[in-house]
């Protein structure tokens, strides 16, 4: 196992990876941008260092300084977390070069499945179910017509190099796909500096379920079953859960099996998610992408199956064997995970950064909490604005559910300025379609309908 | 289910207890005292009740005061927690009296239970192991010198109507039995108003294990389990962990059996932990007591099982079966609780009360904390130390103990004159005997004994 990791994340995620390597003695070094010096990731690491200003791209995102402090701390890997660098092929192929190892799949599996068009393109061999839609990017707007006059509308218009629920566009019909084309590649062209886009049907009902798969690099691959991330707002997922509900276990062992044969296929070391559309009036899954990394909802498949992934992930990282076989991956119960953000509902969910004067975060039975948030920590203008993720467990999922709605009221964020989701979230929780587990990613954007404003 | 519960109990376990009442939507009425009006419990519930001032005796203990409370709120039932009332038959009788579940067993068994001498002889009857002692209370000195003489020494003394480690005396020596027996008999007089007392052969190198014992009303009973609590200063548990490290599966489930079996002849209704020592030379159980009431350390069976205990508490109290078999109860990996007391350890665990101007708690993968504590809570001197129990999961004893650590290493708590055992239960859970699952009752005692001041 690594002596010392270098975390290269800020948030609850760098806080997360500490409290893992605390527990397997490993030295951790956080590297933080300036505005984030107080974290409390910061505070509980052995060591610090500062690798730029607050704004991301000079710090959080630049390679240069992240390497060169993990080369002077001497840190035998790096952890990426999610967002920034996480799914950077370049910044894992420097390291790859610095001989320090980066905890993620090897740079060269991450970039062509990185590449939505190129996955798309593995996934079918593999035998994996995709919507119609393209086979490579785009040529332009002509092919895009015609490949859609195919295909039929609605369907959707995705960066080539999205992810993260960002660089896409619905588009319903023909008379819009050309000003759809050139705004969804000039977001793409700005965002992740590629162009490229592709497309495919569009589901208007349908549900988000991922599957958590772990690969080591000897070819040994399990999946931790499904989540179903279908509480969104604007592809932002917004409540997770595992296992997923209303869907047919076998189903879901038959989708994980296929998910670990494609990504083993594909070279993958490491934790991953194989995201799908869920189609529940077909009972029918759609391959979307392969996120390579740590998910945000990962909290959900520990509370069921027991492991730890960030434990997991440095040790096939560090090249040990994954060392259990699928029939030793059991799930008991039912987790939900809550974002908490930053965000005012009641004003289109803007962000409220400003100073934290009074916290009370829930406890007690079944639930856990990753937050990096205290009293008095002032949450920046300058980064998401994930603020907490309440998690808890229970035997079934009524039983979640009420107990998230218990957690969710103990939560309190006081600050001027301040407002959170959580009151938010758990009238969703509420919600008949939510609780009958028919709800799909249109809930959340109906739930807020009439709180739009009208034109008179 | 009820609608209504009164909670008639302060710090973490009324919290506890508000929390899974919310969750089954049941109306909750905290019963409290002028000093913890502010509590973290009293503010999460539905309502509260000022039941009288500070000291216990006029408040928490004050049974027509808290019957009152509520009668006038109208609870259908009352939850007494741990301590105070929760093993008072006088209690328990009064609320049947008024026509109040009260939430445990029928006051007539907690009476006979509640008899130590009693209740050694009807576990005697219903086959479970007993050490060598007396059969009904002792008569005075002469009569425990004659039994002492046929026993043989060291021996314990224990008052009949004590508990929780309170009342109790060990006695190496004939010459010191006079001395002790009038010494003890004065504390359980002054203590429990009851000078009764009993002895019994007192193991010096013993392991505390007891059993979680669950019966409806119906006649049936399961048990979840044992809980090995070995880590003890003065007969205080400092640590508690299940299942029982180091000792034989097979023999765990017998003695469960054994302790149900026992229990519902008694006529046991409820939650219920039957107490044994254990002595690893000669992997033999003995019976010490039974408890009535909901156990301090009852997190950790619920974390390895599952279960909601406050839940299934209210459930046999409501009169629904148990509706599970023995053989639904099944555990899962390992779980560890530590209480962390505001007592200074470098001054011999003297109490600590004082105002809490920071606070940091810990958080993440498989680590659940019940306290009352927040930021800006004062200590109050007049009740126990406890001030939180850090309660982690892991797949296995080894795993537990790290993150146990880990959460131990982030829990601050900061205030002029306040100190906590956080450290020493880092520095005890790092003991190669705790480690091992080598070590028993006397082992807290001999971490100490160097920091002991020495006669010169």
């Amino acid at each position: 196992m690594f002596s010392s990791v270098l975390v290269a994340n800020r948030g609850e995620i760098a806080l997360r990876v500490v409290r893992t390597c605390r527990e397997l003695g490993i030295r951790t070094i956080v590297a933080h941008s300036a505005a984030d010096r107080d974290s409390a990731a910061v505070r509980l690491a052995d060591e610090s260092v500062q690798v730029g200003p607050g704004p991301a791209k000079r710090s959080y995102l630049n390679i240069p300084a992240v390497v060169e402090a993990a080369r002077t701390r001497g840190a035998e890997a790096i952890h990426p977390g999610y967002g920034f660098l996480s799914e950077n092929p370049e910044f894992a192929e420097v390291c790859e070069d610095e001989g320090i190892v980066f905890i993620g799949p090897p740079a060269d599996v991450m970039a062509r499945l990185g590449d939505k068009a190129v996955a798309r393109g593995i996934m079918r061999d593999a035998g994996l179910p995709l919507l119609p839609g393209s086979r490579d990017a785009l040529d332009g707007p002509d092919a895009a017509l015609a490949l859609a006059g195919d295909i039929g509308y609605p369907l959707i218009l995705k960066a080539v190099a999205g992810g993260g629920g960002r660089g896409m566009r619905v588009v319903h019909d023909r008379a819009d796909l050309p000003a759809a084309y050139a705004e969804t590649r000039a977001a793409a062209l700005a965002v992740f500096g590629d162009g490229r886009l592709y497309l495919e049907r569009y589901l208007e009902s349908a549900r988000h379920v991922e599957i958590q798969v772990l690969c080591d690099g000897h070819g040994n691959g399990v999946h931790l079953g499904a989540r179903d991330c279908s509480l969104q707002r604007r592809h932002q997922k917004l409540v997770e859960e595992s296992p997923a509900p209303g869907v047919d276990p076998d189903g879901v062992a038959e989708l994980g099996e296929a998910a670990v044969r494609a990504v083993l296929a594909a070279g993958y070391v490491g934790a991953g998610t194989v995201e799908f559309l869920y189609d529940p009036a077909r009972g029918a899954y759609y391959f979307m992408e392969v996120n390579c990394r740590l998910q945000v909802e990962h909290p959900v498949t520990e509370m069921v199956t027991g492991l730890d992934l960030v434990a997991e992930q440095l040790r096939v990282a560090a090249g040990e064997e994954l060392g259990y076989p699928q029939s030793d991956v059991t799930a008991r119960g039912v987790a939900i995970e809550c974002r908490v953000n930053a965000e005012d509902p009641t004003r289109d969910f803007r962000p409220t950064p400003g100073l934290v004067t009074e916290l009370d975060l829930p406890g007690g039975p079944f639930v856990r909490v990753d937050t990096h948030l205290t009293a008095g920590y002032r949450i920046p203008p300058l980064y998401d604005s994930l603020l907490a993720k309440v998690v808890v467990w229970a035997p079934d999922r009524d039983g979640a559910i009420a107990r998230m709605r218990r957690a969710l009221a103990e939560t309190r964020v006081v600050g001027a300025g301040v407002a959170t989701t959580a009151g938010f979230l758990a009238d969703a929780l509420d919600h008949p379609r939510f609780r009958a587990a028919e709800h799909d990613t249109s809930l959340a954007e109906t739930l807020l309908a009439p709180a739009e404003p009208r034109v008179a």
